[in-house]
């Protein structure tokens, strides 16, 4: 299979006018950046990951009070972690005198401090009842039963896919298009199974996944400016998803040490890490992921448990002012990120997509 | 700086038509292919790498015979290996196992089976009185009295890059144009040190250089087709480089084993092993990435010295009939690859190149 050649098929799916969508971002998106963007004529996008259904229900209302465009709500929907208290109690002590160092003592123990979608029967209520134009899954799926709830009360499904294997399972369960999430992304990707991480580029996965199936492609990874998302549609995506490139947005609810990193030499080296959260993410380096490559750092506990730990010791570093511990999330190509309000970074992408554009006609000879 | 303005400066200045150049691929291009690139309006090219002076003079030769049009010798500017008796022994001692299996007995000792062109004046002989028109380094770059010998020679010079630190290095020693070479490439990639790998994406590699250098830009890295041209292109890159897109023509030295490996099933999965050379590379699954991926395996000798090992190894098992222990290098889209010659394939991707540049038009509005 190819790509359709009708080409605008999402947009009108989502009932969007610009091929832009912003990521969701949990702990960074807010409703006023998911609005500015839906507003702008992009898709805007709240991540409600780390909130409990009542939480959801507040931001998708807040939202909804600044736009009356479409907007996607994103759930992850990864394995209900396993506590294993002799990992979790060998963490925290070894955190312990990283804790010290800032005057504080770690927490006694740790809990899954958010619940998978999987779990959470409140969740899919909640959608039901709100609605949100879309709603988009990361680390997995939904059962078939809650997709056809939430198709049925015409919410429209995007899910994300690091590799042929998981779109395939994306593309089987009936969800509307697929987010192609390559390497470069900041933050979590949406591997279903961190032990099969085939670590594919944006460029690669994209044009793997354009060519082997026929729904809508979202590409994603990387993505910083309008020249990326020309890329990616000359890819046969036919939207861009960008994270990184809206953080430093007004909008957002980051730190100032956060902020500051992006703009600043930080952005120039991102990792890997997974002892911020239990789980492999794309982050600045700072102290945190220098912390966690250490070799002699005993097992971390399982996602979200580890992030437990991993919020206590960045807010006991950060009340001395310390900012290095945060999850200072980042894609590969960070260093290009602007801090603009959000209508203006669509605007300017949508010039600069026209720009690339324009600039490949003389190929056309 | 952003890109020049006018992106044709490269095709110019390498003497080509079209914005394609089929990467080097020692041990896998040919005269042959090389020249029939060429001769289609693309820049072939030869990797000497793995030859001695004298070698390198027999091929250009023979490209030469084949095309009057521009062509590229690709070199390896590794530091030379440091033997270390001890590591090869061992490394020999546990492979004797699978020698075993096919009947054979490793080799006594280990050796550096090609020499760095940092160390090889005469390969340096070689080029000033041949004179092709195109050398690209990889792995590095020699020294300034070299760059400016061959650049007083008329010779256009290529330097592979990995991050945007290497990028600057290429930059300033003068070289005309840098490749960004992003983690989805098969092979070798050219990283100069391998302990201070960012393992970019072509995606984000490509734009980071394209924003930070004036020099051109050539992107390299599951470019698979018309449409990823289009997308390197529309990141600002002046041509593409593909590597994995032409290892099926049939103008390639590939065994069988390879060929059946790319258009089949194991085509769709790669992986990283430092097992087959020494230094990592990035192949199709097989026996030999399985059996270098054992956790108890020694530490591998240096590159080339393991290489030694390895094609030693692969000689045994396919003398009885057992491919999987070849370098089977393929990049992360290696389900792409086409059996095509090399003459259609070009003409190929320059049509694709120009539907995908088509199907964009629609953003114009």
């Amino acid at each position: 299979m190819t790509h359709p050649t009708d080409n605008r098929t999402l947009l009108r799916l989502l009932g969007i006018e610009k091929p832009i969508i912003q990521a969701p971002m949990a702990g960074v998106s807010t409703p006023a950046l998911a609005a500015a963007v839906s507003n702008a004529g992009g898709l805007g996008s709240l991540g409600v990951g780390a909130m409990n259904a009542e939480g959801a229900r507040k931001v998708i209302k807040e939202t909804r009070a600044l736009t009356a465009k479409p907007f996607n709500i994103n759930v992850f929907c990864h394995s209900p972690a396993m506590s294993n208290e002799a990992v979790e109690s060998q963490w925290l002590k070894w955190l312990a005198p990283h804790f010290e160092k800032y005057g504080a003592t770690p927490p006694a123990s740790l809990w899954e401090i958010y619940t998978s979608f999987l779990a959470d029967p409140d969740m899919v209520e909640v959608f039901l009842e709100e609605k949100p134009a879309v709603v988009s899954f990361h680390f997995g799926l939904p059962t078939a039963e809650v997709i056809a709830d939430l198709k049925k009360a015409g919410i429209k499904l995007l899910g994300a896919a690091t590799n042929v294997h998981e779109a395939a399972q994306v593309a089987a369960a009936g969800v509307d298009a697929i987010v192609a999430q390559g390497i470069e992304a900041g933050g979590h990707r949406g591997v279903f199974d961190p032990a099969l991480d085939d670590r594919l580029g944006t460029f690669a996965l994209t044009r793997l996944l354009v060519k082997a199936f026929s729904l809508p492609v979202i590409a994603a990874g990387g993505i910083m400016d309008g020249a990326g998302i020309a890329a990616a549609l000359a890819l046969g995506a036919q939207a861009a998803q960008l994270g990184t490139a809206f953080v430093a947005c007004p909008e957002t609810s980051i730190d100032d040490g956060y902020r500051r990193a992006l703009l600043g030499d930080a952005a120039r080296r991102t990792t890997f890490t997974s002892g911020i959260s239990g789980r492999i993410a794309r982050s600045m380096v700072n102290k945190f992921t220098e912390l966690a490559s250490d070799a002699n750092a005993p097992k971390t506990p399982e996602y979200p448990i580890a992030y437990d730990a991993g919020k206590s010791l960045h807010a006991a570093a950060k009340a001395k002012g310390e900012f290095g511990y945060g999850a200072q999330w980042a894609g590969q190509a960070a260093a290009l990120a602007r801090s603009l309000p959000a209508a203006e970074l669509v605007a300017q992408l949508e010039r600069e997509l026209k720009e690339s554009v324009r600039e490949l006609q003389p190929l056309l000879g």
